[in-house]
């Protein structure tokens, strides 16, 4: 099968063996993939993962391996990432995104999804419902990890929030912080970056007009230091600041601000695959609008570049 | 009258004018003043102060402006440091130390307490109860930050928590942790470091004898870049450090940690004075033990080199 291989630098390989299903796994068939920030960044090197890449994806089951899940057979499914070892303290209480031994598809121990087939536990699949189109399945992870930043803020009287950072991940918050009822200002560094959100309906401004201390609540989602700069610079005195991205920590960052205003910083990472799906299925979002380029996988090197250029949001992978 | 000077350098003034009383402010004469991190750090050039040091004090009231504020007078009393300007939104929701236009004794437009006698507003005041002697009252302010951490953390539901720092305010956290009935542990870089917190019947460890992802939850209290950086790593997922001290920034720090494991970071800063000297009141902490030496005010200099070493808890001063 044709794959996208990193190890010393990404390679497509036309002609990989098919993956082996082993017990409470199923073989998928991709029908579409997303590369994402965090694939950039393995193919720089980060976190030295070697294997076939790949996280995001809608595909088809073709096979299961325990007689008990054939069910899933010939279903269109999304799927979680982690692979937690089933028996540790974080898997019972955290769960498996929070194992220290946990693989991660495409990411850590466990080949991923830009290749024909992949392998995933059943456990991980969500079916795909018929009103949700490929092309919009395939943000379901993305989405998820949007809709954790309105779980975590369920329990905080907040009704004003800036979103810093245009990109994918950021209209995304936006977007479900918008359709929870909160009133939203998407916040970028020029005007192109900004049309897609006011597009989008969202309010929006340029962070360098933003004065100091003047949000209760931030949502980093930049995945630039400057972006997290800006978050503590624009927060009032005891405000939230969600920090959703991470970024390179070779530029120092000066915390006083979190002690002396006595500010709050939640980390936000992964989110509900169930209640992503079930927002796709309301098609509240006009979520293709966030495609700018489509590859073959054979084309996948050209595919990386392309994703690697400033102000792209989402280029798609297909078999 | 007697005072130390910060302008270009500490100096021993022998002869300053005593300050004037202006409306709502009383004149205080000076019992037993502390010297703090704070102090330490504005004689190094920090926040480019310029007139008289000093925030932490005990004193007696010698005169008021207002009739209406004669009960004052001849009261033995400490007081908040921060003078917000009464009008601005932080002033009427977060209160004076979140005002931008604050004034902040001996640390913001403001001379401070190293000297015979200074000024504060009537509003500042609190009475210091008979059974509290003055060298323990001097101690009100740094209690009413640790009591602080008690406050925050009241909502939620821990009960094992690590303090990192076995300085002052870390040792005074830990206490009063401790008799909030949490289970504590103090951890340091030495053992000559935790003498003190075993003496005080408190558990401790060595922070590198700690494994990773163990504690729910961190207060850093340790004033140090790699304090932090310890708190990041003994944190489990989800868990909560309580961000007690501000460091330098020349050294960068991955945050990566607090997005991945989605951990809480809460700033903590100032207390409540009354409930300090409640608790003062009680003599539950052997505070005293933390005072490493005494000096009279024309001795500044020496105090403040005295204040300078290391492991070295709390310096003060006497006119
Ligand atoms: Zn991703
Ligand atoms: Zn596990
Ligand atoms: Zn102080
Ligand atoms: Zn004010």
């Amino acid at each position: 099968m044709q794959a996208l291989r990193l190890n010393n630098g990404l390679s497509y390989c036309p002609d990989i063996a098919k993956p082996n299903v082993s017990a409470d796994q199923a073989l998928i068939r991709l029908s579409l993939a997303g590369i994402c920030a965090t694939d950039l960044e393995l193919v720089k090197g980060y976190a030295g993962f070697t294997g076939i890449l790949g996280h995001e994806f809608v595909g088809v089951v073709e096979a299961v391996d325990n007689p008990e899940h054939q069910q899933w057979l010939n279903r269109r499914v999304v799927g979680s990432i982690n692979i937690g070892c089933n028996h540790c303290d974080a898997c019972l209480k955290e769960g498996a995104e929070h194992c220290q031994n946990r693989k991660v598809l495409g990411i850590r121990g466990k080949d991923g999804v830009f290749a024909e087939y992949f392998s995933l536990p059943v456990a991980n699949l969500y079916s795909v419902p018929d009103e949700v189109s490929d092309e919009a399945a395939v943000f379901t992870e993305p989405l998820a990890a949007a809709i954790r930043v309105v779980k975590q803020l369920e329990s905080i009287a907040i009704k004003v929030i800036a979103v810093i950072g245009p990109g994918r991940l950021g209209l995304l918050i936006a977007q479900v912080l918008a359709l929870a009822g909160y009133e939203v200002t998407v916040l970028g560094r020029s005007e192109s970056s900004l049309a897609l959100p006011r597009h989008w309906q969202l309010k929006t401004a340029l962070i360098q007009d933003i004065a100091d201390n003047c949000f209760e609540c931030v949502v980093d989602a930049s995945g630039q230091v400057s972006g997290f700069r800006q978050a503590l610079r624009i927060l009032r005195p005891r405000g939230i600041l969600m920090l959703k991205s991470t970024f390179s920590t070779l530029e120092p960052v000066d915390l006083s601000k979190v002690v002396v205003a006595e500010l709050t910083i939640l980390g936000s990472r992964c989110g509900p695959f169930a209640d992503a799906l079930t927002l796709l299925k309301q098609q509240l979002i006009p979520i293709e609008s966030l495609i700018d380029g489509r590859y073959h996988l054979n084309q996948g090197l050209a595919a990386f570049d392309h994703a690697d250029q400033p102000g792209v949001r989402k280029i798609l992978l297909h078999p």
